[in-house]
């Protein structure tokens, strides 16, 4: 059962502010929950409908953690997304970890949507790319958008805050992709598999002071007349392109 | 100045009802609104700050109306984003087009997320793709957040709202691309210059319906564990592939 003062507790982790004091956050939604159960992330509830629990018995046995039922209805009225009656879990933040990849990673530079970071997270999963190297202004990891939008991806993702001059500079060795908008074709660049691609924030495109560590600038080439693309799009055009065979 | 009625009126446009009993719909924010003042579709109101009405009076002296100027906070509560400050106009609904095209175009087949909607259309755009034809089902067009997601390319679009097997059964001498998860490798199929790209819905795909009338099924290769793209993300990554000079 779900007393009154964990609700309330577990409404609170809507708020950035808890979920950073506490250190957890939550997770919504039938195809997170399941996702996450499959991963090495520590669950402190997992709150379920009768239907849930009945549909997943055998991922919900394998958890560590004893299952809260409730009412679909007060589901859907503990989380983020009124549409939810399957689960929600209440889940420990990972201690960040330490880069030392030398495949090819994404490093997103101020990435202020939290749809889109986490569309962004969905595709580089689909590509098998393991990490997301993201400034200090790009949206937070554990914002239920987030989320929702990586479908289960970022329990399969690592995820880095960093200085992006400074990481950029440590990784100066590397070739740096920029996505510009006056850089060579996307379709004539030959990507080097430990290459890094740095993508812009959707309005501002990437700050000024990391262009002069880009060492490839490229460019979707453009028929029609819109002024750009969506920054998440981009990064898939492009991420399409590193690892198509040619 | 702004009366009272006025003020209310415009609200209420926020609300799909009002917008389809008045055949009006609002645009808001700088770009938007220029891009909007660049076409053909005719304005009831243009509501502006000062500010902005000083930095743009070239193009808002070509419009045919007077404009309205407000305080910047007045503005903000009068759209659906609190962060507009510049401009917000009342715009009327186009005659729907009759479809006579025969080059590349989108149909989108209940495509639910208007922020998906909005950036297909800004992709359309980019490659200078002139129809979308949707489904009854697809977001309204008119939606605020379509409009924004949109970044002015809405205006330069000829948007279609059709009984897809209908639509698809009347242009059966064409090629039908579906994007679909067990089909041609996109990166190998030799894309017709009057083909129609069928574009499925976020959560379950195309529907089994309009899979019969589909010529051609493409898959964009997968190399990592996600299950599947964002619509929007996969509609970019294949109209890169069909416009990109092999």
């Amino acid at each position: 059962m779900l007393t009154k003062n964990n609700t309330k507790f577990i409404k609170s982790l809507q708020l950035k502010k808890f979920r950073q004091k506490e250190g957890l956050f939550t997770v919504e939604g039938a195809k997170n929950t399941l996702e996450l159960l499959n991963s090495s992330y520590k669950l402190k509830y997992l709150i379920l409908s009768e239907d849930f629990l009945n549909r997943h018995q055998k991922e919900i046995n394998s958890s560590e953690i004893e299952p809260i039922l409730v009412k679909e209805k007060e589901l859907s009225a503990l989380g983020a997304f009124q549409t939810n009656t399957d689960a929600l879990a209440v889940v420990h933040e990972k201690t960040p970890l330490t880069y030392h990849s030398k495949s090819f990673d994404l490093v997103l530079d101020d990435i202020r949507d939290p749809g889109n970071l986490g569309t962004i997270i969905r595709l580089a999963d689909w590509y098998g790319i393991q990490n997301v190297i993201c400034s200090d202004t790009t949206a937070e990891f554990y914002n239920p958008k987030v989320i929702s939008a990586s479908m289960g991806s970022i329990f399969r993702t690592n995820l880095y805050r960093r200085d992006l001059k400074e990481f950029l500079a440590e990784n100066k060795k590397r070739k740096i992709y920029g996505a510009l908008l006056e850089g060579k074709n996307v379709h004539q660049v030959k990507f080097k598999a430990n290459g890094l691609l740095v993508i812009g924030n959707e309005s501002h495109g990437i700050h000024p002071e990391l262009i002069s560590l880009i060492t490839d600038s490229v460019t979707i080439p453009k028929i029609g007349h819109a002024e750009s693309l969506n920054a998440a799009m981009a990064t898939a055009i492009i991420c399409d392109n590193v690892f198509r065979k040619h």
